[in-house]
């Protein structure tokens, strides 16, 4: 049985190493190279290059999808979408995320990959309606986390009811690189039983341990597996795509792919990392088992860095790590990917840097305690409820039946502030109404690239 | 069936990343920490370490082997034999292979793993023998490579051999990290067959496969996996010592090692490595696919830069890497591991920097070709003997057959000098004529660690 791949190199790799920052005639120049080498399909849209394009790049991301589309003839476009959130972070009423699906289909993306921060099914209905009613692929997503509720049983339901609402293949994310080869093989043998679409695997190589579990994912018959190529991978980044390519040959999982197809696109990678050698944090190439003891996602360690070195707190590096997964526990057990890793990130800070805890709570927390991002996986406890939000009620719908539509609003707005040339600008405005209006303008500005020495080639001689 | 595991960090981990050059006094203050962690041996002595020693860092190795032995009481201390050539660069006569293999045993080595380069099995004979005698766990080895006539078949009927010299378990040396997941499933299942001693693997992660064939020869039963603590693993070293722990972790094979032991030591390397980043050569922290087409081991390439650096060749890396299969194959295909990854690779360079093929031929590679280093795996063609010894006869029989008895001439020679205060001190002379007596002498200076700037802990910031 082949397995097929994903190459993440357009969307996840620079999202986990190089802040998110590629820029599109970066990915122009190699996106037929890539779209040659016979993957089952590019992630490049989604995810936080949205937010990225518009508030560094001073890029639409509507063109970069339309001018990348426009060079793949045999690759499956593909996009990360963060459910009812969108690519933003917090809920959209149906209306906008009806919209928002239908104009990424019609400009390009081909397989849909939704998930949800708390694994609500719930906040993932819509979009993947909207999709399959488009004639998209949508691929359901697991978000894959440890917690004593976050059970093998518990990952097969979830997927029974995304076979059930007619995902047309399953996705298992392990954005923390937590996964284990024993986790992969139990997970994946145990929804193989269940349900019958095709299963993709996507890891991060935080720990180190991914290429392991992408093996044992092989034996038990996983379907697509996630790679970044060489350049950009490991580290908080996916598997490196060529060896995964290379270590597969000959086996029954080969993936078909020719190893000579890739020396133009590494090439060309390897010399795109050096021009973004100044964002590419080092912590984020490190793999670090420690992420086993906390649990925390890649691009969540460089986030943390940054936030801390902003405070000038980077002394408290460790007595943030130690105090997330006690928010973690507190807030019922999210899965730590966009927005619930910001939401418990944040107080985690708030609440080593304030030296006293929740003594500091931002609205997001609030919110997501009110139930405003779904169903946690575990029940919140009443004393942390009180302590959060005092005597209000917590929700228990869908949070988005309790949003009024929202786009022929701002869609005036937009059109009176003079900055809505197509429907797409109107969905950019309302995803990010604060920078929008600038970027729609035309005030923004590129972010320049950091001129920093390069690595050294050499070693330093001995005195 | 519980896998076990040999910590390399003392030996290998720094041969591959810190050009040997890790002091002992920064061993022994982390030795106890690794002793109690359960490891099934260390390996911490051998290779390149002897020689290195005495000529950068103006210790002795002996003492180095003793000091670190007072301090391990748990766990087996390990070695890198290169059978008849010993830690040397040549084949050395009977009786001081005889004397050095009882001195190392004397002075604490428990487990001899015991190589050849060329895979000729006569040249270990007697290191084998010696160490058996003697009481030492000796581990025979295969080095794996590439080539037509390097078959599964071919590896199981050294193995064999090695089994009925009575090693008391085997390993499989893939120095170049180019064991794919296949290959180990093929060779370990077809070995298990024929042999019941245990068996260890040594990748290294220069292509980045070696975690997925380990977990392809824990499939199929290997006995004991080659590791790196982390902060000096992946690139040309082994694969991370915790992450293979975790990854394990509730399998078959787990290694029954706990996650929390490793933690201090850890912290330990992580620190060490800062103090050694100055000859960290970037080049040998990279994973690069390249060595699957090339073929060539880790320590190889970092060489290869030096060597093309001090001749201001560095725009020849290039062709230099096309020209060493080239010569490997006119050669008989031999494994690239010390020594012939020096002779192939010295050979390659000159080939390419004068212009004209075997121009200049290095007096080592005239001895290959003679046969004074073993049997070629393949045959060498009349036409590339003729090239490079012209008329001569290579010889047939085992090198050191031709070889003189050596230990009391030297003796005499050391005593003469005023050199030699022990049977070590003598062993280290014949070793290293050139410098030992420099070093004996007290005249040698601990080469100082370059002090460069740190690596920037924050990304410079967007102008
Ligand atoms: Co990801
Ligand atoms: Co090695």
């Amino acid at each position: 049985m082949r397995v097929k791949i994903t190459e993440t190199v357009l969307r996840d790799a620079h999202q986990s190493l190089l802040a998110t920052r590629m820029r599109t005639r970066d990915m122009l120049e190699v996106a037929e190279q890539l779209d040659q080498i016979g993957y089952f399909s590019l992630e490049m849209w989604g995810g936080a290059t949205f937010d990225s394009s518009i508030r560094y790049l001073n890029e639409d991301p509507w063109q970069r999808l339309r001018d990348l589309k426009k060079k793949m003839n045999n690759t499956y476009a593909q996009m990360l979408l963060r459910g009812q959130n969108l690519v933003g972070y917090r809920h959209y009423s149906d209306d906008v995320v009806e919209k928002f699906v239908t104009k990424a289909y019609e400009n390009g993306i081909d397989i849909f990959r939704i998930f949800d921060a708390v694994n609500d099914v719930r906040n993932m209905e819509l979009s993947i309606k909207v999709a399959k009613g488009l004639g998209a692929h949508v691929q359901g997503t697991v978000c894959y986390t440890i917690s004593p509720v976050h059970t093998v049983e518990k990952y097969v339901e979830l997927a029974k009811q995304l076979e059930e609402l007619e995902c047309d293949s399953l996705c298992i994310k392990d954005m923390a690189g937590l996964l284990s080869p024993l986790d992969a093989t139990q997970i994946i043998s145990a929804m193989k039983k269940e349900i019958s679409i095709p299963i993709s695997l996507h890891c991060h190589c935080t720990s180190g341990m991914a290429p392991m579990s992408y093996m044992a994912a092989c034996a038990v018959g996983v379907d697509v597996l996630d790679t970044a190529l060489s350049p950009l991978a490991w580290g908080t980044s996916q598997p490196p795509t060529e060896t995964v390519v290379a270590a597969l040959k000959g086996t029954p999982y080969d993936t078909g792919l020719d190893l000579g197809a890739f020396e133009e696109a590494v090439k060309y990678f390897k010399d795109l990392k050096e021009k973004y050698r100044g964002i590419l944090d080092p912590i984020s190439e490190q793999i670090d088992t420690n992420v086993l003891i906390y649990q925390i996602p890649g691009g969540m360690l460089s986030n943390l860095v940054s936030q801390l070195k902003e405070q000038n707190a980077l002394d408290k590096y460790s007595a943030v790590l130690e105090e997330m997964p006690r928010v973690r526990e507190e807030l019922g057990y999210p899965p730590l990917v966009t927005p619930t890793s910001q939401i418990v990130g944040t107080q985690a800070v708030l609440n080593v840097l304030m030296g006293e805890r929740y003594k500091v709570i931002p609205k997001e927390v609030k919110d997501y305690v009110r139930g405003l991002y779904g169903r946690s996986p575990a029940p919140i406890s009443p004393e942390i409820i009180g302590k959060i939000i005092g005597d209000e009620e917590p929700i228990h719908c869908r949070p988005a039946d309790l949003l009024k539509p929202e786009y022929e609003k701002r869609k005036k707005e937009a059109e009176e502030k003079g900055i809505a040339k197509s429907e797409e600008d109107i969905l950019t405005y309302i995803l990010y109404p604060a920078i929008a209006p600038k970027f729609l303008k035309g005030e923004m500005e590129e972010e320049s690239l950091a001129v920093i020495p390069p690595t050294p080639a050499a070693p330093p001689e001995y005195a």
